[in-house]
């Protein structure tokens, strides 16, 4: 086959949901999982409406979206449930979000790194079998993406390989960066 | 059924291609028709642009792209076809596109009317038995144009009644209006 | 006159900056203050990449930007000095950042308050002489912005109450909207 | 001083206005002028709709602002004073248009040649006293262009040769290229 099967989230707390939600659960529906940081520019200026956008444009009885807050820098500033709230209000995220479980040992988050996400924005689409089917770090078209999902919603039968749509495009005018794990932080305060 | 047979084109001439193409020879491919004036701001800024995205994200095999050049308003400003190689080359536009014949009564151009589309631009999708699909006039978004290309290349039987995808969204921020058949002229010039 | 004074900054810490910064030495210079708050979607989308072209556009000898971080809700989220620092690393915003002092009775940020801001983001255009020229609340023009600062630095007497250009324009696509400083929060969550 | 005095606009016809309009009638005033072609993509994109936002954003009084159509090239496609019109009407450009005039040897238009233009866009500001301050090829920030005008609104005196801003930025996400003068076409018909 060539795909792999969706591993399990693994959540420490769900916002914008009444209930946890498994994958397993999902089976039969295509799911998007949208892996970003709050802090993260190119989250906050395109995965993130676009996300919305496929929200709106599709019954959720078809796709599933969820967002999945994998922080691997900034903990101290983005890593509190009440900080991630009061983003999701004010960015009014309306889909259920998922926050990323953090391993004791200080490494990545432990959904991000069991998919071995390269970082943020990360954009999964599983299909209704439950195999993972796109894995793409950065931006993504939205005519391409319109057109993967669809064709994960046709299938009826276990996917083939070749059952996978070629991207032609890259968007010129790429308008933020996405967040590569490594990273060096700038550190200038003076206090008063 | 309830679906259409597509018309045939009414075509003038054509331009970006070696031969004339007749939509019977395109069965078994998805159709993308974009019919646009030259001088629609709407055409300009977004549904050409759109065009030619999907020429770029699809295989021409999948998904045949057309233009329709259907004037029918500022016939001596965009109805010669000096003016629209012009406006192609310029725009950078590489798919064939048909010139909609005019009438010789001074109707709207006869493939135009024959759809009866409404103005410009209008955006029709043909499926690969060629029924029409789609029909909409003004502006389509990416996400939802993605999935209705795919559902009808992932068709390999007669289309059910169900088989339409439903769009959710419109786009809030539309910059440039279409073209409605029905205009005034506003005509101030002076002479020196 | 008609022109206030520019009251003092209370700022509880300063940030990309060696020292902290009075408005009395900024005398005899143009300053731009943007009052922001770092969840604030208006902010993050235009006012802060505008005061960040600001910067690009003029010599700092003539036109100082501060940024102003004045926190009136989600103190939780965006109120610690460690998730600023983090945001403004991310979004790559070099000008000096005042976070604006909390007063004990959990009022508006004692800044805000006395210059009666409305909400976030909020522009103040300051002249040679340290008067408050501009009071802005929302999406601010580059072209009026642009005349507005050239206009203040072209000053070389005590302004003239008819030194003030009218801004004729408001930009008919507003994105993002500005957070006022009443609010009602939204809150969703569930524990796993 | 170094700056050149604005030399006259010579022109075929005029669009919306009732009268010729010369530059010596407009001393007094800021000119900015926008040298385009209907066909350019740069123009319609970019130039056009700035020199919209500067008409809308200060007084006729102050700066006055007027199209030149300098068609160098496609001339059986923009050069018709019918197309230019429709062209104005469609995309609502109000501000007065000059046509400029083209030589009888085929080189470039006679007011475009005298200036030295290299392409379209073109945008020139003209101060108060008539001198050219600005001659820009291509794309002009608003930050930039608001300041520029205002500079030149708040002389009173002739010029300096220090009286000139510095644009320290250029947009990153230029989307639709200017004009230049050499050019070559591509032409690909067929006949049906």
């Amino acid at each position: 086959m060539g795909f792999d099967k969706a591993k399990p989230l693994t959540v420490s707390h769900w916002l914008n949901t009444n209930s946890p939600i498994s994958l397993e659960q999902l089976h039969g529906r295509v799911v998007l999982i949208e892996a970003f940081q709050m802090l993260c520019p190119g989250c906050v200026s395109h995965a993130l409406p676009q996300a919305m956008r496929v929200r709106k444009s599709f019954r959720e009885t078809d796709v599933m979206v969820i967002g999945l807050h994998s922080v691997f820098e900034h903990h101290a500033a983005q890593g509190a449930e009440t900080a991630l709230k009061a983003f999701l209000h004010e960015y009014r995220i309306s889909f259920p979000v998922a926050i990323d479980a953090q391993p004791e040992d200080g490494g990545p988050p432990i959904t991000m790194a069991a998919y071995g996400m390269r970082g943020t924005p990360t954009t999964l689409l599983i299909d209704r079998q439950g195999f993972v089917r796109k894995h793409s770090f950065g931006q993504v078209d939205d005519l391409v993406l319109g057109a993967e999902i669809m064709a994960l919603m046709k299938e009826d039968t276990q996917p083939q390989a070749s059952d996978r749509i070629e991207a032609g495009e890259k968007d010129a005018a790429t308008v933020a960066a996405p967040c590569h794990r490594k990273r060096v932080s700038v550190d200038k305060t003076v206090r008063t």
